[in-house]
């Protein structure tokens, strides 16, 4: 592992499916697909690893459905490294939820599968029902089941959240997954430096194979989450990859890896795609702009991905407008090319100790 | 071109843009797009000839980016052999169009670029003006304006349908055309023989390189169809590649082959794809159908698609059902690559002299 004078870490780990070079950005399929792009497509742009959800494959059928499959990695022809979400980030996130000392009750927001509607209708996911879950999905890397609070919130209430991550995360550890399966352990305390260090101690004292910063990427902004990562990646072994859960825009994911973070995910490289905004090394452009009407040139006229190589500004327009589907997948392909090609230049710069340079070459969006 | 006793022919044709092996079937990118598949996508399954529709790339806006693209192949990233069609079928298929003798008025249908909704506005569509926009478009081969229409139809509609289509075939003969592009002959007439007789007649007079058997694929049922192509396909020059425009289903293809057509195109594929219908040598499945709800087998054993390579028709009914955009594209992709397969299977057993035992073995969709 190569350590940047700045902080920034160059590392690498190991799964049963393969290398994953660090830092490292992993898109994310909700659903066990990353919406729009074929897995070949993904792994075109240089993706090591995808993210799936547990909340949204728990229910009834589709997870029936994975475990027959024989896992995500076969189900979604995905042979790279999956790295699965407990369902914590739902605790935060999901309107109608209620917490418990054993776990937590969820809303069941999406039809089953054969389409009859169950309004109304709950799930209970605790630390040992998400690891068996996470079994079953058979991903690569396993996150502990966490309590991720708002922002913002009260003492009290992250006082309880790091609590109940911490006694969460020995029960998790007390689960039985797969041999080939990591299980990576989570820090809350919201923006609390002393919480922080309470829950980073709490939940490395347990010797995970690596950690995850959760309770970020919640609405606090990018002062606070520089100063929680600032404060918390020093807290955790150096020796174990740190995860900075749901980060970010790119300027994000420079900071944090300054402070010595090596794997990020987010949806906004996917969902901005889907929305016609899209990632060029002049900031970003939105693509239904009317001076784009005419515009003969790529994207991104120093990108490689197979959208830019191939269609022109204007020709993505018409496609937005028209609806046409393919305009989805163009723009998600560059977009997660944009992204991966951020890794790469945060990767090679780092091990040429020009990781300060290349970090005020990112533009803010 | 070897010709199969049963009528049957293999032949193949070059444009400036490919040879194409026929019987051929021509995937529909309407508005410069095969839905929810790239081109290297579309290729892959085979296919050497996508379609796009003028009538859909006409309005102020699309016509002008086409142009300044340099031209469809190059804006659509699609280095094969392009066809458009003139807009003769949206006289058929538009409610409010108003025809004369000079060409239709159409109703505009779609938002202008800029996203302000034009209501009540129309277009004014000609021989003449049909060529100019197909001339920009840049196709390998350009359609005739014609006028399909509807059935039934009375006599006299008929008879008016064969005469303005004969009138407007020479103002299109007499239109510029780009050195590289081939214009094709429609022939009409309904379900008349003797229509179809003097449509063939007055258009095969004109001498164009290649003639489309025009006015099916309205409703009027496949029996209807076997007669109207039994009696117009033999009035073609032998010499010319024969297009059976807007057909059809695998059962109408194999009857229309044996009948001496070679060339096809139609939305079926890509449509039924989008709503959960697939092809397979076994008969059409319904994705949706709880029977597939634990499948673990490809859509189709006996396909080499990258979907059936890669996915079980359990994970596609699960993209299916949690509105995936992935579920389109790989549906799209199987159900072109099985109509490519239906072609290469008619292409080798003409050749093999064993086309009746093929046609045989077709299942009826």
């Amino acid at each position: 592992m190569a350590v940047d004078t700045s902080g920034a870490r160059r590392s690498s780990f190991e799964t049963a499916h393969g290398k994953v070079e660090c830092p490292a950005f992993m898109p994310v399929g909700t659903r066990a697909s990353v919406k729009a792009c074929t897995p070949a497509q993904v792994a075109e742009t240089g993706a090591e690893v995808v993210l799936a959800n547990t909340y949204h494959l728990a229910f009834e059928g589709r997870r029936e459905l994975v475990r027959r499959a024989g896992g995500l990695h076969r189900m979604m022809a995905w042979d790279k490294t999956i790295l699965t979400d407990s369902g914590g980030f739902q605790v935060f996130s999901l309107p109608g939820k209620e917490v418990t000392k054993d776990g937590v009750w969820l809303p069941v927001l999406y039809d089953e599968e054969d389409g009859k509607k169950k309004k109304g209708e709950r799930m209970f996911l605790s630390p040992e029902e998400s690891m068996a879950i996470q079994r079953d999905l058979g991903a690569d890397i396993v996150m502990a089941f966490d309590q991720c609070v708002e922002y913002p919130a009260s003492r009290r209430d992250l006082e309880l959240g790091v609590d109940r991550t911490t006694d969460w995360a020995a029960k998790c550890l007390g689960s039985k997954l797969d041999q080939h399966q990591f299980l990576f352990g989570i820090v809350q305390g919201g923006t609390e430096n002393d919480l922080r260090t309470k829950s980073a101690t709490e939940v490395t004292s347990m010797d995970f194979p690596g950690y995850a910063i959760g309770g970020v990427s919640v609405g606090e902004g990018l002062d606070l989450l520089k100063k929680i990562v600032a404060h918390t990646a020093p807290l955790l072994p150096e020796d174990a990859p740190r995860y900075l859960m749901g980060v970010g825009l790119p300027e994000d994911i420079v900071e944090s890896v300054e402070r010595g973070i090596d794997m990020f995910d987010c949806v906004i490289p996917t969902r901005y795609a889907r929305f016609g905004t899209l990632f060029t090394r002049k900031g970003k452009i939105r693509i239904s702009d009317k001076k784009y009407r005419k515009d003969k040139y790529p994207v991104d006229t120093a990108c490689a991905c197979y959208t830019c190589r191939n269609f022109s500004r204007m020709y993505l327009r018409h496609l937005h407008y028209a609806k046409e589907p393919l305009f989805e997948t163009l723009a998600t392909i560059h977009n997660l090319h944009f992204y991966q090609d951020l890794m790469r230049g945060i990767r090679e710069s780092i091990e040429k100790g020009r990781f300060a340079e290349f970090k005020a070459s990112v533009k803010t969006f």
